[in-house]
């Protein structure tokens, strides 16, 4: 054995004795937000919104650069978080509900049935809340709310909105972080006995946006005097959001704290997918997310649709203030990384796409034992080179992204071309023929109808003028 | 002699035959507008802004889908259109003005003793006007304004804002192309009796922006209803601006009718750079501004920073209702081919840059004979895969950006990759080599003060955060 293979094993052990020294089981505290991009953090190097609360997540626990979501919309990743299956696997390919649903004939909801991290925690002596949005299930035709409640989904508190069982209240569009934070805080005040396992999955920042003056104060410099007395920048309007989910993580944080459950809770923090652009219907006035370095937007497979940021602490374990810049992490690898973390003795279903990436989480890096898939054939508002194929995969460093029919077929070396500018598909036939072969078995086994798309899917929209 | 080279000698003879035969000087009516984008007109693709006279003008004239500026930044776009010289050849390099003015010593004003387009008509029996943004001299450090005032460059009548010489009156942040129309078409009035050529430099839609309420109604449908009452979505903003620019151009094409000049006139229409992104300090309220499907946007050498509308009307000589896509032409084009097509007799200056397009503008498509190059290497306001490197060249199809240190070098195939999202440079090595080499010799011969730039200039200035 090599020295190095031996340094990583020892690692590895040294990691995971340092969970099964846990005292007790730890709580988890998922907060999820909604359209956050991976530049919507300080600490990921955006230059002027303020999250001092995520960026002292960051420094008491570890921020991790490559993290992926199951898909670039709402949904299906959320979807993907709860199964660890890769969406198009669970017939969850777009957000639930709306016109779409009905002309694509989407699933209304996310089959209860399925195994679940929730379910799985519930079963082992946990209390699972969950706070904020859903989106796992919507009316049908007629208007009538028919999809399960979280309940059934192992959630055994919840307050949601647009959907069935108890109702988040009092929600306006400047409070959505402070009300989601507060069913947060007191859930954590009354299972202070119990290990919890608590998901709020805050609101912000998708639109509609509407802070108050109070809350934009900080980031009037950003809207031009000339016009500051009735428009607003959409700097202004988004960062004073990104500020409001600040603002609830850290008092969520320092509830914990006030009771003592600090270095016992696994805190997790991520968003669902990228930024909404500007050109979305509801976000013209608020839609300054940013992706970082990264092409895409919400709604394409392009790094800045699926890569999210993450940020994991847990006192003592997890190793404080570090940038984990050498592993890839995915939202499919929640449920059993954290059924690890927690020491949970159960028995996970086959299917998982996920891998337990405690060893990583624990601060010990490496590489993924198999890809990650994505499929998304649906709705696109960004702006033409923001509109992905519709399959993609990432194999190590390699991303391909196609259209089945092949009219698009592109690779990326991830590591060397993080702005996916650099297609090399013309000239790496070989990976990309061992990679697409895979992609379209994986697709052709996997997605329920393959032919149930738009016409434009995976195609920029934009009506060239044409020569004549 | 072959048949198709046979054909296109006739049918470029012919065509230099229309311009003989036109019975008397054609006037011109050149209307440059700030910071629209390639997409910003729907003869170009926009799927939601309404220009139906900028429309109109295209199906009275022809399109062009490549036509190139000489900056993606203001002053140094302007200097190359009048001269028709590549910008980094004549000292002007960036938006004249302001602190980065100061800071890295750039000329207060475009050299008066250069050759330029006005000087030459003005010399040979047109009267020369100017209405609108000069932007080609700025105030001294002390706040004088002491730059030449346009009739020192050809222009015998002229209005213009922050500028030395007459003043435009009456502008606010929601009438300004309104305000210059009146200008133009009072100009128009006076002059019927001469050949003139008249400039409208319009200056929407750089912001400011602040529509009226009328003017927004068209497009109050992008503004959500949960904020219509106070905040308005970027597109409502820029929208609104975008139809007064077109309301301009259609009533500068009405007097031309009822004066009895339009067969007489050639209409041109463009616009002196990409738009501005949302993040540009006073643009959050209103960075709507598309590029259509390319890369970049103000301030990038991708395509969306350098490429924009081009739309030229001249009854009975250019081909009506032609979309020209075939065929590059460029601003530093404008002065050998308006002096071409007005017939004047006189002798160009050696050093231009610009060619005779004349055959092109009038439908016969043409490879340009020599190369466009672009040295940009100031503020750009783009998100990270918006910013270019410094140096841009484009020969036939290919398009080679590079910083002068080799930090970054890319090689695109524009007519096949218009997305500049195939960079093939690691492979091309032959093409970039010849490339490069006529690039760097350029570079080393014209630009001024090369070591003269920002330490992050040609790079992203994202922030990542490092692995640890």
């Amino acid at each position: 054995m090599k020295y190095s293979s031996l340094a990583k094993t020892l690692a590895a052990f040294l990691a995971f004795d340092v969970v099964a020294l846990a005292a007790e089981q730890p709580n988890i505290v998922f907060i999820f937000t909604d359209d956050q991009g991976w530049g919507d953090v300080a600490a990921y190097g955006h230059p002027d919104v303020r999250t001092p609360n995520l960026d002292r997540l960051a420094k008491q626990g570890t921020l991790f650069t490559q993290f992926y979501v199951g898909s670039p919309v709402c949904s299906p990743s959320r979807a993907s978080l709860l199964t660890g299956r890769f969406c198009a696997e669970i017939g969850i390919d777009y957000a639930i509900g709306g016109p779409a649903g009905q002309k694509y004939n989407h699933a209304l909801w996310l089959d209860p049935e399925l195994p679940n991290v929730y379910k799985t925690f519930a079963a082992n002596g946990y209390r699972v809340g969950h706070y904020g949005k859903w989106h796992l299930g919507a009316m049908d035709k007629d208007g009538n709310m028919v999809a399960p409640a979280p309940v059934e989904y192992g959630a055994q508190e919840s307050a949601t909105a647009h959907s069935t069982g108890p109702k988040l209240k009092g929600l306006n569009n400047s409070n959505k972080s402070e009300i989601i934070a507060n069913y947060g805080i007191d859930f954590i005040e009354r299972n202070q006995s119990s290990p919890f396992f608590l998901n709020l999955w805050i609101m912000d920042p998708h639109s509609v946006l509407d802070p108050t003056q109070e809350q934009m104060d900080p980031y009037m410099d950003h809207t031009h005097p000339a016009v500051r007395s009735h428009l607003r920048s959409s700097q202004t309007v988004y960062y004073a959001i990104i500020e409001n989910i600040d603002r609830a993580v850290g008092r969520v944080i320092q509830k914990l704290e006030e009771c003592g459950l600090l270095e016992n809770t696994i805190i997790l923090f991520s968003s669902d997918n990228g930024p909404s652009p500007l050109w979305s219907s509801a976000t013209g006035h608020a839609g300054s997310g940013l992706t970082g370095p990264f092409r895409g937007t919400k709604a394409s497979l392009y790094e800045g649709g699926i890569r999210v940021p993450f940020i994991v602490s847990w006192p003592g374990h997890i190793p404080a203030g570090k940038v984990q810049d050498q592993s890839v992490v995915a939202a499919v690898d929640m449920y059993p990384s954290l059924v690890q973390m927690a020491g949970l003795e159960v028995e996970l279903p086959e299917e998982l796409d996920g891998e337990d990436r405690t060893s990583v989480l624990l601060g010990t890096p490496s590489k993924r034992s198999k890809p990650l898939m994505w499929e998304y054939r649906f709705g696109n508002w960004g702006r033409e080179i923001q509109v992905s194929p519709t399959l993609a995969m990432l194999d190590g460093d390699w991303k391909l992204l196609m259209n089945p029919d092949r009219s698009r077929v592109e690779l990326y070396n991830i590591r060397e071309d993080i702005t996916e500018t650099e297609n090399r598909a013309r000239y790496e036939t070989e990976i990309v023929g061992e990679m697409s072969a895979r992609l379209m078995d994986w697709w052709d086994t996997q997605v329920p109808n393959p032919k149930n798309a738009p016409p434009w899917s995976g195609h920029s929209g934009w009506r060239m003028p044409r020569g004549n």
